[in-house]
């Protein structure tokens, strides 16, 4: 490959919105700056590229994100960038405006198209991980998902609270269509007596058996973390009814944490993490790199094949859930 | 009536759990070591009394319960209490524990039964308003409420960031099966674009037509807070349903609170107005009063006989109506 | 007074930031908007009006700013608007710019300086109540004094698990220079031991015996809330000196909580009364009212003649006082 | 070394309190309930062990304290620990109730002290590294450092407020003696200006230089963390002063958080990170391990002889010095 000289690069967030999103932006655009080449922002993901809505961002732009939860230039999920028309529409955009490169913040969904993208044209793209479900091979941590357990854990602690002063078992749903990590980690966080997950499917029977014997053990409350995918069969409110029939002695209710859990202000975690990530994925278009996600591996900086990012969800860390079972006796 | 010496006073909390109720018992122990009286915590509600729950309470047991969520005392609906036998059994059991008066925290509920006991059996009892609904009758703040409306807007300043990234119209439900002033002032405190109450019915014609103008102004996100018990006769999913089909322009989503509305570590306001109502409901006990309820009216304390505090909703107040529409535009 | 006709506001924020004065700001544009008249925002207070820091603002310019602390339009003390000369400077402005009223969000200093420009030019001028300490006469609750409580609390929470864990006393200072209100107010909330405000000084003999008689009590940790302004005639760290010289019994440390006071995202109180009070600040306006301020007094909007809103502190609460010290056995 | 049999197992705190620490307990507590064996709490650190200050902990001793600051156990750091006597009293004690193998919660300091009795008395001792400071050798994060980086940029976030809308730079005082973990990545996640730490210093030529080309690229504020252990020969206070006199430009402001850094609920990072080093722990000594920490290396349970983890600091890591420098562009 010659060495290309990179002169302005775009950036843009896409699919689900994730807290650290705009870290991730900033660290993007003052890399930008640090390194003397021009920035633009893309705004509501490929839809925006399709559409050609850029803006020039400079370092002043950026001032006091850091900690704003969302993302400042907007995410959609595009189905015209689906086609080829519409793809070609934005290569024609980001040529005119003599874009160099592209960092795309998402999660597998955008990789895919991303990477697509990136082949047809032979276009520098790198991808930074972003989305709450953590469930991105090539690295430890996406970022907001550390921020979306602490929103959980919170929320969590709110219901235990009621929950003690009734003697209640809630059921609460956590998202993590295909993944259990968001509910196995803030599961183990909040002090579940029970944690649901796509993973594992431990079946109705013992999960009553286990209600019932964290009832006779004394327990006053009973947390069950119900990962949205989760493969009982059964949504929260019908494991509710079901729980309520067969184990009279339980006062159940439920709580789905919804939308909450994808906002806020980014932990410490999460900004740090988007600043190594934004800065690095320019040092790497710099370096003339395409075709990769940067990622934390072993808490340092390291590259992923787009290819092998979005190959299968990360799996699960088999000792959190032996840990889970252990905390809850 | 004579003059009674109080040598021994019992505390309770009863129906659903409202945050500050920790830091009111604290200051009713405290007061009571402070004029040197007894004092006795009567767990779960009604049912703790007619079974003869009760434990001395020191001012070392509430150490540190001001910062705390719930109920140490716990709380329940107690079906037996309303029977004449439970409540005799409950008379009983205080007697024979030489309780002189009994201090009810709770709401318009409990307030019914403790009037209902304190005739009966000419007992005093004096009733603290502890519920997040603020719908008790002699009182601006009811314990709960305010630490329930940061609860509320903390969560959906976290909806706003994903609504806005994503452009999105979000349905949030929060508490209020009969009163809108959890929705009114949380909507408020939110910037919330509608507000739905069940006051107010201003029915769907006019919702969609303020959405679709809230759209034309500009507006990338839209927020409607509804309270459980609002008037459209649709609950917040077919709201969104009927919205979605009725204003295609509008990307929809649904968020239900729930029950962490209802925890918490209580705010500053919950506590100090828990502080001052327990010492003053003592204090009133050891003036031979009962059958009031203690509660803040004007900024200060004041007595409201518990006929009176039961009687009807707190009305909602017109002027946040209207604040809240000049403010939405 | 002739009826004038209003075509134009301007508004500012002056003197110390509080937060919720963003919210003020909201609800002043968005009342002009919804009255179809014109506002200006003034950056840095009345050093931006000398300076013709002007800018014209509408509904959409102050978007999700409700949920945000500090002040939008920046605040500064002006040395130069103490002058004649600075003042005319300011009058030329605001006149060049046809703006007919200004609405001062600060306080007593803003407000000293607003009165004499409004009686020296026959300008009509409004005041809201803005700053965290609590100090103005004709409103029971300023602007940023309930965030700044709930701030506290939360900081003093942290600093008791410590203190617990450590079996330690620690003297904490918070602001109120003048007035006790934060430190009473805090105090209370956070369960402190002891509380020292300007209102009252019980001299450093009774402190030595109240924390000893509060070590004897059993109590593990200790709390003494400091307002800045004490009357003890030592500083926080002069305090601890001297009760470890005096008490070496207790293992002493000082916090000075500082600044992080003034910031945060605004608590739903805030937010809710500077909605209320921006929104009427316009329609007294609108009413050709001038010189006065508007307050909240009986959880009613109320107006108050700037000369009696800065004329001394707003007095201290002597029921809070007797209670904080039932409270703390 | 011949196969002990392990049947009851002893845990404290020691040093200074960090977040997460209770979490800790809890999952020693209850993972020894799980492997059906004793766990003793000994309280206030090794001078409880001195003093015989033991109580058995059974899984419900430990409920709902996995979300509370501080720890249940109390720490202290002992005088008489460091001598012959008092560590001989200690192992009486130890041998007295039958404990068989010690888990100390704790820094360096702490695992030096376990260390020595360990050796005196061949009595098996695991390490567990609890300390907001980040600073032990053989893993990548200590209990608490993620919950005090999250306490110490919410406060940040509530000064960075207050400092925009004074246009004001503040130098923010932030724990770390010896090393600049803690203010390096809060000073990152906050977005700081400058960072200061014990590791590196610039000189005060070179702050000045870039604190005057911060005012110069149109910054409205500017926050400078500084560790403790800054290197500049000057405190906050100092450099304050030095500032004002050297920039007039800037109107400076000062603040120490102090204590309020090591208490508060635990984020999820450090709940789950105490949850699994608890567990290992006990798992570790049933395999008859002794003079180890468990650490996280790698995102994975890793084992540490306490001779390496007390050995020096854990380096900087030197991408986020120069990471830091590229976003205060």
């Amino acid at each position: 490959m010659t060495k290309n000289t990179i002169r302005k690069i775009a950036v843009l967030t896409s699919g689900g919105d994730a807290p650290g999103m705009n870290a991730a932006i900033r660290a993007v655009v003052r890399a930008c700056a640090y390194y003397h080449i021009s920035c633009v922002g893309i705004f509501r993901g490929f839809q925006g590229m399709i559409e050609g809505d850029f803006k020039e961002l400079g370092p002043r732009d950026v001032k006091y994100i850091v900690s704003k939860g969302g993302t400042i230039l907007k995410t959609a999920r595009s189905e015209e960038f689906k086609t080829e028309a519409g793809r070609k529409q934005a290569y024609k955009n980001i040529t005119e405006a003599e874009i160099d490169a592209l960092i795309v913040i998402g999660g597998d969904g955008s990789f895919t198209g991303a990477l697509q993208f990136s082949k047809e044209f032979s276009f520098p793209v790198i991808g930074i991980p972003g989305t709450i479900d953590n469930d991105i091979n090539g690295t430890s941590h996406t970022i907001g998902f550390d921020t979306a357990l602490n929103t959980i854990i919170d929320a969590v602690d709110k219901i235990r609270d009621t929950a003690t002063s009734h003697k209640r078992l809630f059921f609460i749903e956590v998202m993590g269509r295909d993944v259990g990590h968001i509910a196995l980690n803030a599961g183990i966080g909040a002090g579940a007596e029970e944690i649901l997950i796509p993973e594992e499917n431990i079946g109705l029977p013992k999960l009553l058996e286990k209600l019932k014997k964290s009832k006779l053990s004394g327990k006053s409350s009973c947390i069950v973390i119900v990962a949205e995918g989760d493969k009982t069969g059964r949504n929260v409110f019908e494991l509710s009814e079901y729980v309520e029939e067969n184990l009279p002695e339980y006062d159940v209710r439920v709580s789905v944490l919804g939308h909450l859990q994808r906002g806020g202000s980014p932990s410490c975690f999460d900004r740090v993490l988007a600043s190594r990530l934004g800065v690095k994925a320019v040092e790497s278009i710099l370096e003339n790199k395409s075709g990769i996600m940067i990622g934390l591996i072993n808490d340092q900086m390291a590259e992923t094949k787009l290819e092998k990012a979005i190959k299968g969800e990360a799996p699960i860390d088999e000792e959190l859930i032996r840990i889970s079972e252990i905390l809850s006796i």
